[in-house]
C-alpha cells in the first residue's frame, strides 16, 4: 500500500459494524436508523427507476435535485444559492468532505479541525497533505474554546474544518461560538469547510445556524449536507455541497475524479424529499428527542452518566469509573460481556489522555427504534 | 483551488454532454445507452427500495453481491475469488481507479499508462503524486507496442494502469499483447491496475482475456469493472475491484474515505443482474455490433473513415483530410454545423502531434439505439 494510507486504520464505523454482525450484538455505533424515511420518497425512486433514471446523472446533479437543495438553502435559511453554480450534488457527506480537502488544501497548508474528530477528517486532510490542528471540544461541555481556536491558526491555516452539530460530542454550536469562528476565519482569511450533515437533527430549543447566514461568510463557506441524516436513507448516499462558485468549482474539480456521479435513480427521490417533505427532518427530531432522553435515561440507570447531546443521533458516556484502560478496550469487549456495539471516542483524537479529551469516552446510538433502545439498556443492566 | 487541481480541465464527458444538452445535439459522445438493461433487475432495485436495503452498506459491500462477484470471476473466467477479501464494491469503475491510486501510489512512483488514456487516470495518476509514463496504442491499428511499453518502464515505475477493451481506440488486446505485459510486470515487480470495465462487450470473434488470468498475474493484479456497462445501468455507479487480498485491501483503505459506501438498495439489484441474468452481456455485445456496423458503414459514407473496433462503445475516425486544426475544434463546432456531439481524443494524449497519435482523431459512440445513430449520420451527410 501507498504511504499516505500508513496510520491510518479501517474506519471504526466499518470495524463495529462488522462486530455487531459477527457477535449478534445489538448495534448502538454506526449512526444509521432502523426505520426508513418518508415512503413517498421511496415511492418517487421506483418512479425513477421504472421511468428510466437510470444512465448517467450530469457530474454536479440532475438540475431537479440542484434545483430543490437551493429552495432547502431559501426556506429554512434565506439563503439564496444559485443551483447552477453553487450546489454540486455528491456521494453522500463524506465525498464532499474528500473532495474539499482535495480540491482546497495544499501539501503543507495547516487544516484546523474540532477535536473529537470524525475519522474521514484526518484521513483526507492527510491524503491532501494537509497537516491537521485540532481544537478540542473538551468534557464535560464539549464547548468551543475561542482562545483555543485562535491558538490554532498560524500563517501556515489555509482552511477551518467545522462540523455543526457536531458528531461525536452532540454539541451544537452558538451564535456566539459561530461568531468567533467567522472572526477568526475573516481575520486570517481562511476558508471554512462546514459539515452540517445533521443540520435538522437538533433538540429543545437549540437552533442550528448555519456558519455561511453569518455577514461575511458565505463567500468562504463551503456547507455539506445530505439526505441520509435528514431523511433517513442514509444508504443511498445522496449529499450536496452549496456555496460560493469558487470553492464548490474546486470542491467539483476534484469530486469529478473519485466517482464523476452517482445514484441516478435516487437523485430524483431526493429532489422529492426536500419539496414534499419539508417537514420531515423536524418530525423526526421530535422523535429522536424522545429516544434521546430514553437512552439518557437508561444510561444513567445503569451507571453511565451521559453528556446530554443537543443534536446528532448520539449521545456520549464517561467510563473512568469502570476501571477500564481505554475506551477502545471497553468497546471491544462490550459485545461479549453485554450483546451491544459502542463506538470509543479515543480513535477521533490526537491526545486522547489530554485534559477533557476522550480516553474514556464512548459513543451510543439513539437513531433506533425505542424496542431496540430498550434491549440494549437491558442488556447493559444485566451485564456484570 | 489546490495546486493538484492545476492543469487538470473538467472531464470531456461533462463538457460533451453539457454541450449536447445546450445546442439540443445528438449526443455520441459520452458513452452510455438509450436504453436501460433489464427489467428484472430494475425490479430487483425496486423490492430492496420496498424492502429496507436503505441503510449504509457494509463498506466493502454486501455480501450477497461480493459472492456474486465471485461467482461471475468463476463463470467466465475460472477465476476462484474470495468474497470477503478479494472483492470490493465500488461507486463505478471510477472510484475504483481513484481508490486503487491513492492506495498504490506514492508521491514520485511513475505509473505505465496506455495512451489515449481515458481522463481521469491522469487527474488521478496526479492527484496520488504519481508520474505518469504513457506508452501509445498508435493509429492505423491502435495495438500495443511491446518494445515502447519496455521503453517506458524504469527504476521508478510502480505500477501499470492497465485498460482493455480499450477507451476510447476500441482496441482488445491480444494474448500475446497481454503476456507482454505480464512478462514486464514480472520482471520488474509491477502492480498492475487493469481497466476492464467493458469485459463483456467484445465484437466479431474477439475475446476478452482478462489479465488476471495469466499465469501469475492474479497475485499482482487489481481488475475493475462495473456494472454500468455490462448491464446498462451506467448511473447506478455500481462497480467492483477484485484482486488479492493485499492489493484489494489497501485500495478499500483509501476507498473507505472517498464514499464510505454507496448505492444501498442498488447493490443487491446488481447481485440479481450478475447471477440471474448471465447472458444479458452477450446479448448486449450482440447487438452493440451490429450498431457499430451501423455506425462504421455510416461514417465511411460520409467521408470519415473508421477504425473499425473489437469492443466497448466507441468508434475513432482520421479528420486529418477536413482541414480542422484540432480534433477539439471540430467536435466544439460540430453542434453548431450538424447538430451531433462527439469527443475529440486529442485530449486524451500527451502529445497528440506525435506520430499516430491523435490530434486528428474523434471518437463516436454507438451505444444508442439504431434511430438515433441513423439521425446522427442523416445529419453528419447534410452538413457541409
Ligand atoms: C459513514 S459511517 C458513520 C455514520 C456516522 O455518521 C457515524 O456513526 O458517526
Ligand atoms: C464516466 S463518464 C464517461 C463514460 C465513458 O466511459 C466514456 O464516454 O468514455
Amino acid at each position: 500500500g501507498a504511504r499516505r494510507l500508513d496510520g491510518i486504520p479501517t474506519t471504526i464505523f466499518t470495524e463495529m459494524s462488522a462486530l455487531a454482525v459477527r457477535t449478534g450484538a445489538v448495534n448502538l455505533g454506526q449512526g444509521f436508523p432502523d426505520r426508513d424515511g418518508p415512503p413517498e420518497v421511496i415511492a418517487s425512486a421506483v418512479a425513477a427507476l421504472q421511468g428510466g433514471a437510470n444512465q448517467y446523472a450530469p457530474g454536479p446533479g440532475i438540475p431537479a435535485l440542484r434545483q430543490a437543495i437551493a429552495r432547502h438553502q431559501q426556506r429554512h435559511y434565506g439563503l439564496d444559492v444559485d443551483p447552477d453554480t453553487e450546489v454540486v450534488v455528491t456521494t453522500g457527506c463524506t465525498e464532499g468532505i474528500a473532495a474539499a480537502l482535495l480540491g482546497l488544501v495544499d501539501p503543507g497548508d495547516e487544516v484546523v479541525v474540532l477535536e473529537p474528530y470524525y475519522d474521514s477528517y484526518t484521513a483526507m486532510i492527510a491524503f491532501a497533505g494537509g497537516v491537521r490542528r485540532p481544537v478540542t471540544l473538551r468534557s464535560p461541555d464539549f464547548r468551543l474554546d475561542p482562545e483555543a481556536l485562535r491558538a490554532a491558526v498560524g500563517p501556515q491555516t489555509r482552511l477551518i474544518l467545522l462540523n455543526s452539530p457536531h458528531n461525536p460530542t452532540g454539541t451544537v454550536l452558538s451564535r456566539a461560538e459561530l461568531a468567533a469562528v467567522a472572526e477568526v476565519a475573516t481575520e486570517h482569511d481562511l476558508v471554512v469547510v462546514t459539515d452540517e450533515v445533521y443540520e435538522h437533527l437538533v433538540f429543545d430549543d437549540h437552533e442550528h445556524v448555519p456558519l455561511a447566514t453569518l455577514p461575511g461568510m458565505w463567500e468562504r463557506t463551503v456547507t455539506l449536507s445530505s439526505a441520509g441524516k435528514s431523511y433517513s436513507f442514509t444508504g443511498w448516499k445522496v449529499g450536496w455541497a452549496t456555496g460560493p462558485a469558487p470553492l464548490v468549482g474546486a470542491l467539483f474539480a476534484a469530486k469529478q475524479w473519485l466517482t464523476f456521479t452517482s445514484g441516478a435513480p435516487l437523485q430524483p427521490a431526493v429532489a422529492t424529499a426536500l419539496d414534499d417533505c419539508p417537514d420531515y427532518p423536524a418530525d423526526l427530531a421530535r422523535s429522536l428527542q424522545e429516544r434521546r432522553d430514553r437512552l439518557v435515561a437508561g444510561l444513567e440507570g445503569v451507571g453511565l452518566t451521559p453528556y446530554v447531546p443537543q443534536g446528532t443521533y448520539f449521545v456520549a458516556t464517561d467510563i473512568s469509573h469502570l476501571g477500564w484502560a481505554s475506551s477502545r478496550d471497553f468497546c471491544w469487549a462490550l459485545p461479549e460481556r453485554a450483546g451491544v456495539v459502542a463506538v470509543p471516542l479515543e480513535v477521533f483524537y490526537d491526545d486522547p489522555d489530554a485534559p477533557g479529551a476522550g480516553r474514556q469516552l464512548v459513543r451510543w446510538a439513539f437513531c433506533k427504534e425505542a424496542g431496540v433502545i430498550d434491549e440494549a439498556l437491558r442488556r447493559l443492566g444485566a451485564a456484570d
